[in-house]
């Protein structure tokens, strides 16, 4: 996993985005963009999300992924999902081929380590970078801001600390497939429209890609939903189907409805998708 | 409704507005902002509201033309309330003297289209500037964001697709005047301060722009309010009164306290008007 | 208070940061924005908060104090949390060594007065600097904003109006030492995670900065807590305990839970610090 250093001694830009679990309600983000452009006046500062749920890894992991791809080579990407702050774990800087990530080391860059290769991981350890004296309380602000700062400012990655091998990577919960020819999946997320993401793709379920669609069937809550449509506009009112997201990931969705309310499904709701009209109920 | 080209032929700054209904709680906006800094890193992104009501176009109509005449000239708004993504609605760039606007053609533009002349409006058809492929869910991703991109970059207009002429107008709900001469109108939206704000302008209503107003009533769920304030902070505790907001509209408001809760109305609520003090109950 | 004109007679950067009470449902803080954007193109707009609870001032004033500091020499806060919009109330702006503070004379600089010295106040009375004609429901519009983009863009302070001695202070809720020695607080906010943010800071209670801490109690809705931690992470689950928060308050928290509602707790609760272990119950 660990490249050789040429290929990470690219010039960041001046663009570097936030993605916390702080909310909107207070001045907790503001103080963060306030250090990065007090060591960077030119910065660029672009919000991801700051909803991300409170203390909760996975989400932060799953948010940045989703939207880190978008964004131009040389972008920095801070995230502060940081239940451990203060704690002996590590802050880091990762680097992939196009952008450098800086966050704690407790897993929430796992979907970066697992979608981008090679990456180059280090622990900032260099304390000249951070706020002094730095707080235990709020590293958003003393550690991962500053050193995205720095950063910008053409500080070399080096200079902030040693490669490491050992940060912590998390298990994404991949789908599994059963003795029939069925694929267990979960429901990853349920979205401001009601629609549920599931963790199952079209590498998983190519039928799907099909045009017209392979006949499938996918279980949840006792319930069975085997229309597939290729935007959500197709669905009939109150019909729930099956729709690949704009992510790659399979979706159950309602047209201008919430599938979350009609199905009475939400984050962690099992799913079982079969295939090919084989298995009956 | 068409104009000279040559009018319209400005070249956009870098300011880019966004209006969605997609909420702040998850990536994204933030897809659309890497999408449009990938094409443009010197695009200046400004949001307006990501909290236009789900699937609501009539809501984001108004959203946008609240706000939208306030910014600098040049100025490119992208608007994505697009209940119909994937369906063969169109994808429009509307041009007026000051701005561009690139929304779908749902009527979501329709204000625009009623305050501003001339106005022009191509269909946007040229899928060069789409990202490639284009999914069929997201729309502001893989073709709105990326117009915008390249309309700030200096892709001329004409080069994104034809004029069209018969795009999607909606009716904006007009107050109607009775027989008795009062004026028929509705609550158009509550904001956070509760404060009703009707469609009645004081184009309907010149009383009320007179120092010290003439005497009116306005109906209102078996109430009526009668006293004209100029600023909120006149309005007596827990009273509500009728004031002149900053759109021009009139509205329903209580210091410092909710009209909505008072009064127990919403958006949707019939409101008459009454003026002169002729028609008494 | 008042300082030598000289003292303050820097340049202002681009950098404005908003700080309202509008919430982010609809356009009014982007009204803000345009017209700001609409007199400097090169305005670097920041949000600060626009979650500051509807007409509190105090709410207002702390928010602003938690994060003015961090931005760079140059930067002008504007803030707009304005119950009094339209009445008598006066317009200010006030500068430090280091910012330009734009708001309403309602005691939201408060805490800025306090924390900062020298501040010069000035009456902002030059309507040539307003956008006109200036309503009175909507000086974020008509007043700050536009006041904050021609600061920005170099006009001098001098010229927005005279200095003043009278402007509105609000007084901070210290805490108070009572008889047998113990210090009564409040608390003054919750934060999103639950944590209660107290009055009480390192330097009315110096015990709780030494290495471990000394004996301390803290009584509040009936409830002690005696442990002191220095970072989230080392509390036990469900358990309340005392760290002194990132802004140097007296926090109490529960770690990866809300000790808001593990103890009942809201703003305004009151606390009581007893020290030395010699006070017992």
């Amino acid at each position: 996993m660990m490249a050789a250093g040429k290929e990470h001694s690219m010039a960041y830009s001046n663009i570097i985005t936030l993605t916390t679990d702080f909310g909107e309600g207070d001045h907790l983000v503001a103080v963060m963009r306030g250090v990065i452009l007090s060591i960077n006046q030119d910065a660029k500062l672009v919000d991801i999300c700051h909803q991300v749920k409170a203390f909760d890894v996975w989400d932060g992991a799953f948010t940045l992924a989703e939207a880190c791809g978008y964004f131009p080579p040389g972008t920095i990407h801070v995230v502060v999902v940081d239940p451990g702050v203060g704690s002996r774990r590590r802050p880091l800087l990762a680097q992939t081929r196009r952008h450098a990530f800086i966050a704690p080391d407790n897993g929430v860059l796992s979907l970066v380590y697992r979608n981008e290769s090679p990456v180059e991981v280090r622990h900032i350890t260099e304390q000249a970078y951070f706020r002094q004296p730095a707080s235990a309380t709020f590293h958003g602000r003393d550690v991962f801001a500053p050193c995205a700062g720095w950063l910008s400012r053409g500080v070399a990655p080096e200079k902030l600390g040693p490669v490491i091998e050992d940060y912590v990577r998390l298990e994404f919960a991949a789908p599994r497939r059963v003795q029939d020819g069925a694929l267990e999946g979960v429901v990853l997320r349920v979205d401001r429209f009601g629609n549920l993401m599931t963790n199952l793709t079209l590498d998983d379920a190519p039928e799907l890609g099909a045009h017209p669609a392979a006949p499938v069937r996918l279980r949840i809550n006792r319930r069975q939903v085997t229309r597939v449509v290729e935007y959500y506009g197709m669905g009939r009112p109150g019909e729930p189907f099956l729709i690949v997201g704009s992510s790659g990931y399979l979706e159950v969705s309602v047209n201008r409805g919430s599938a979350s309310q009609a199905l009475g499904a939400d984050a962690g709701t099992p799913v079982r998708l079969e295939m090919g009209g084989g298995s009956s109920s």
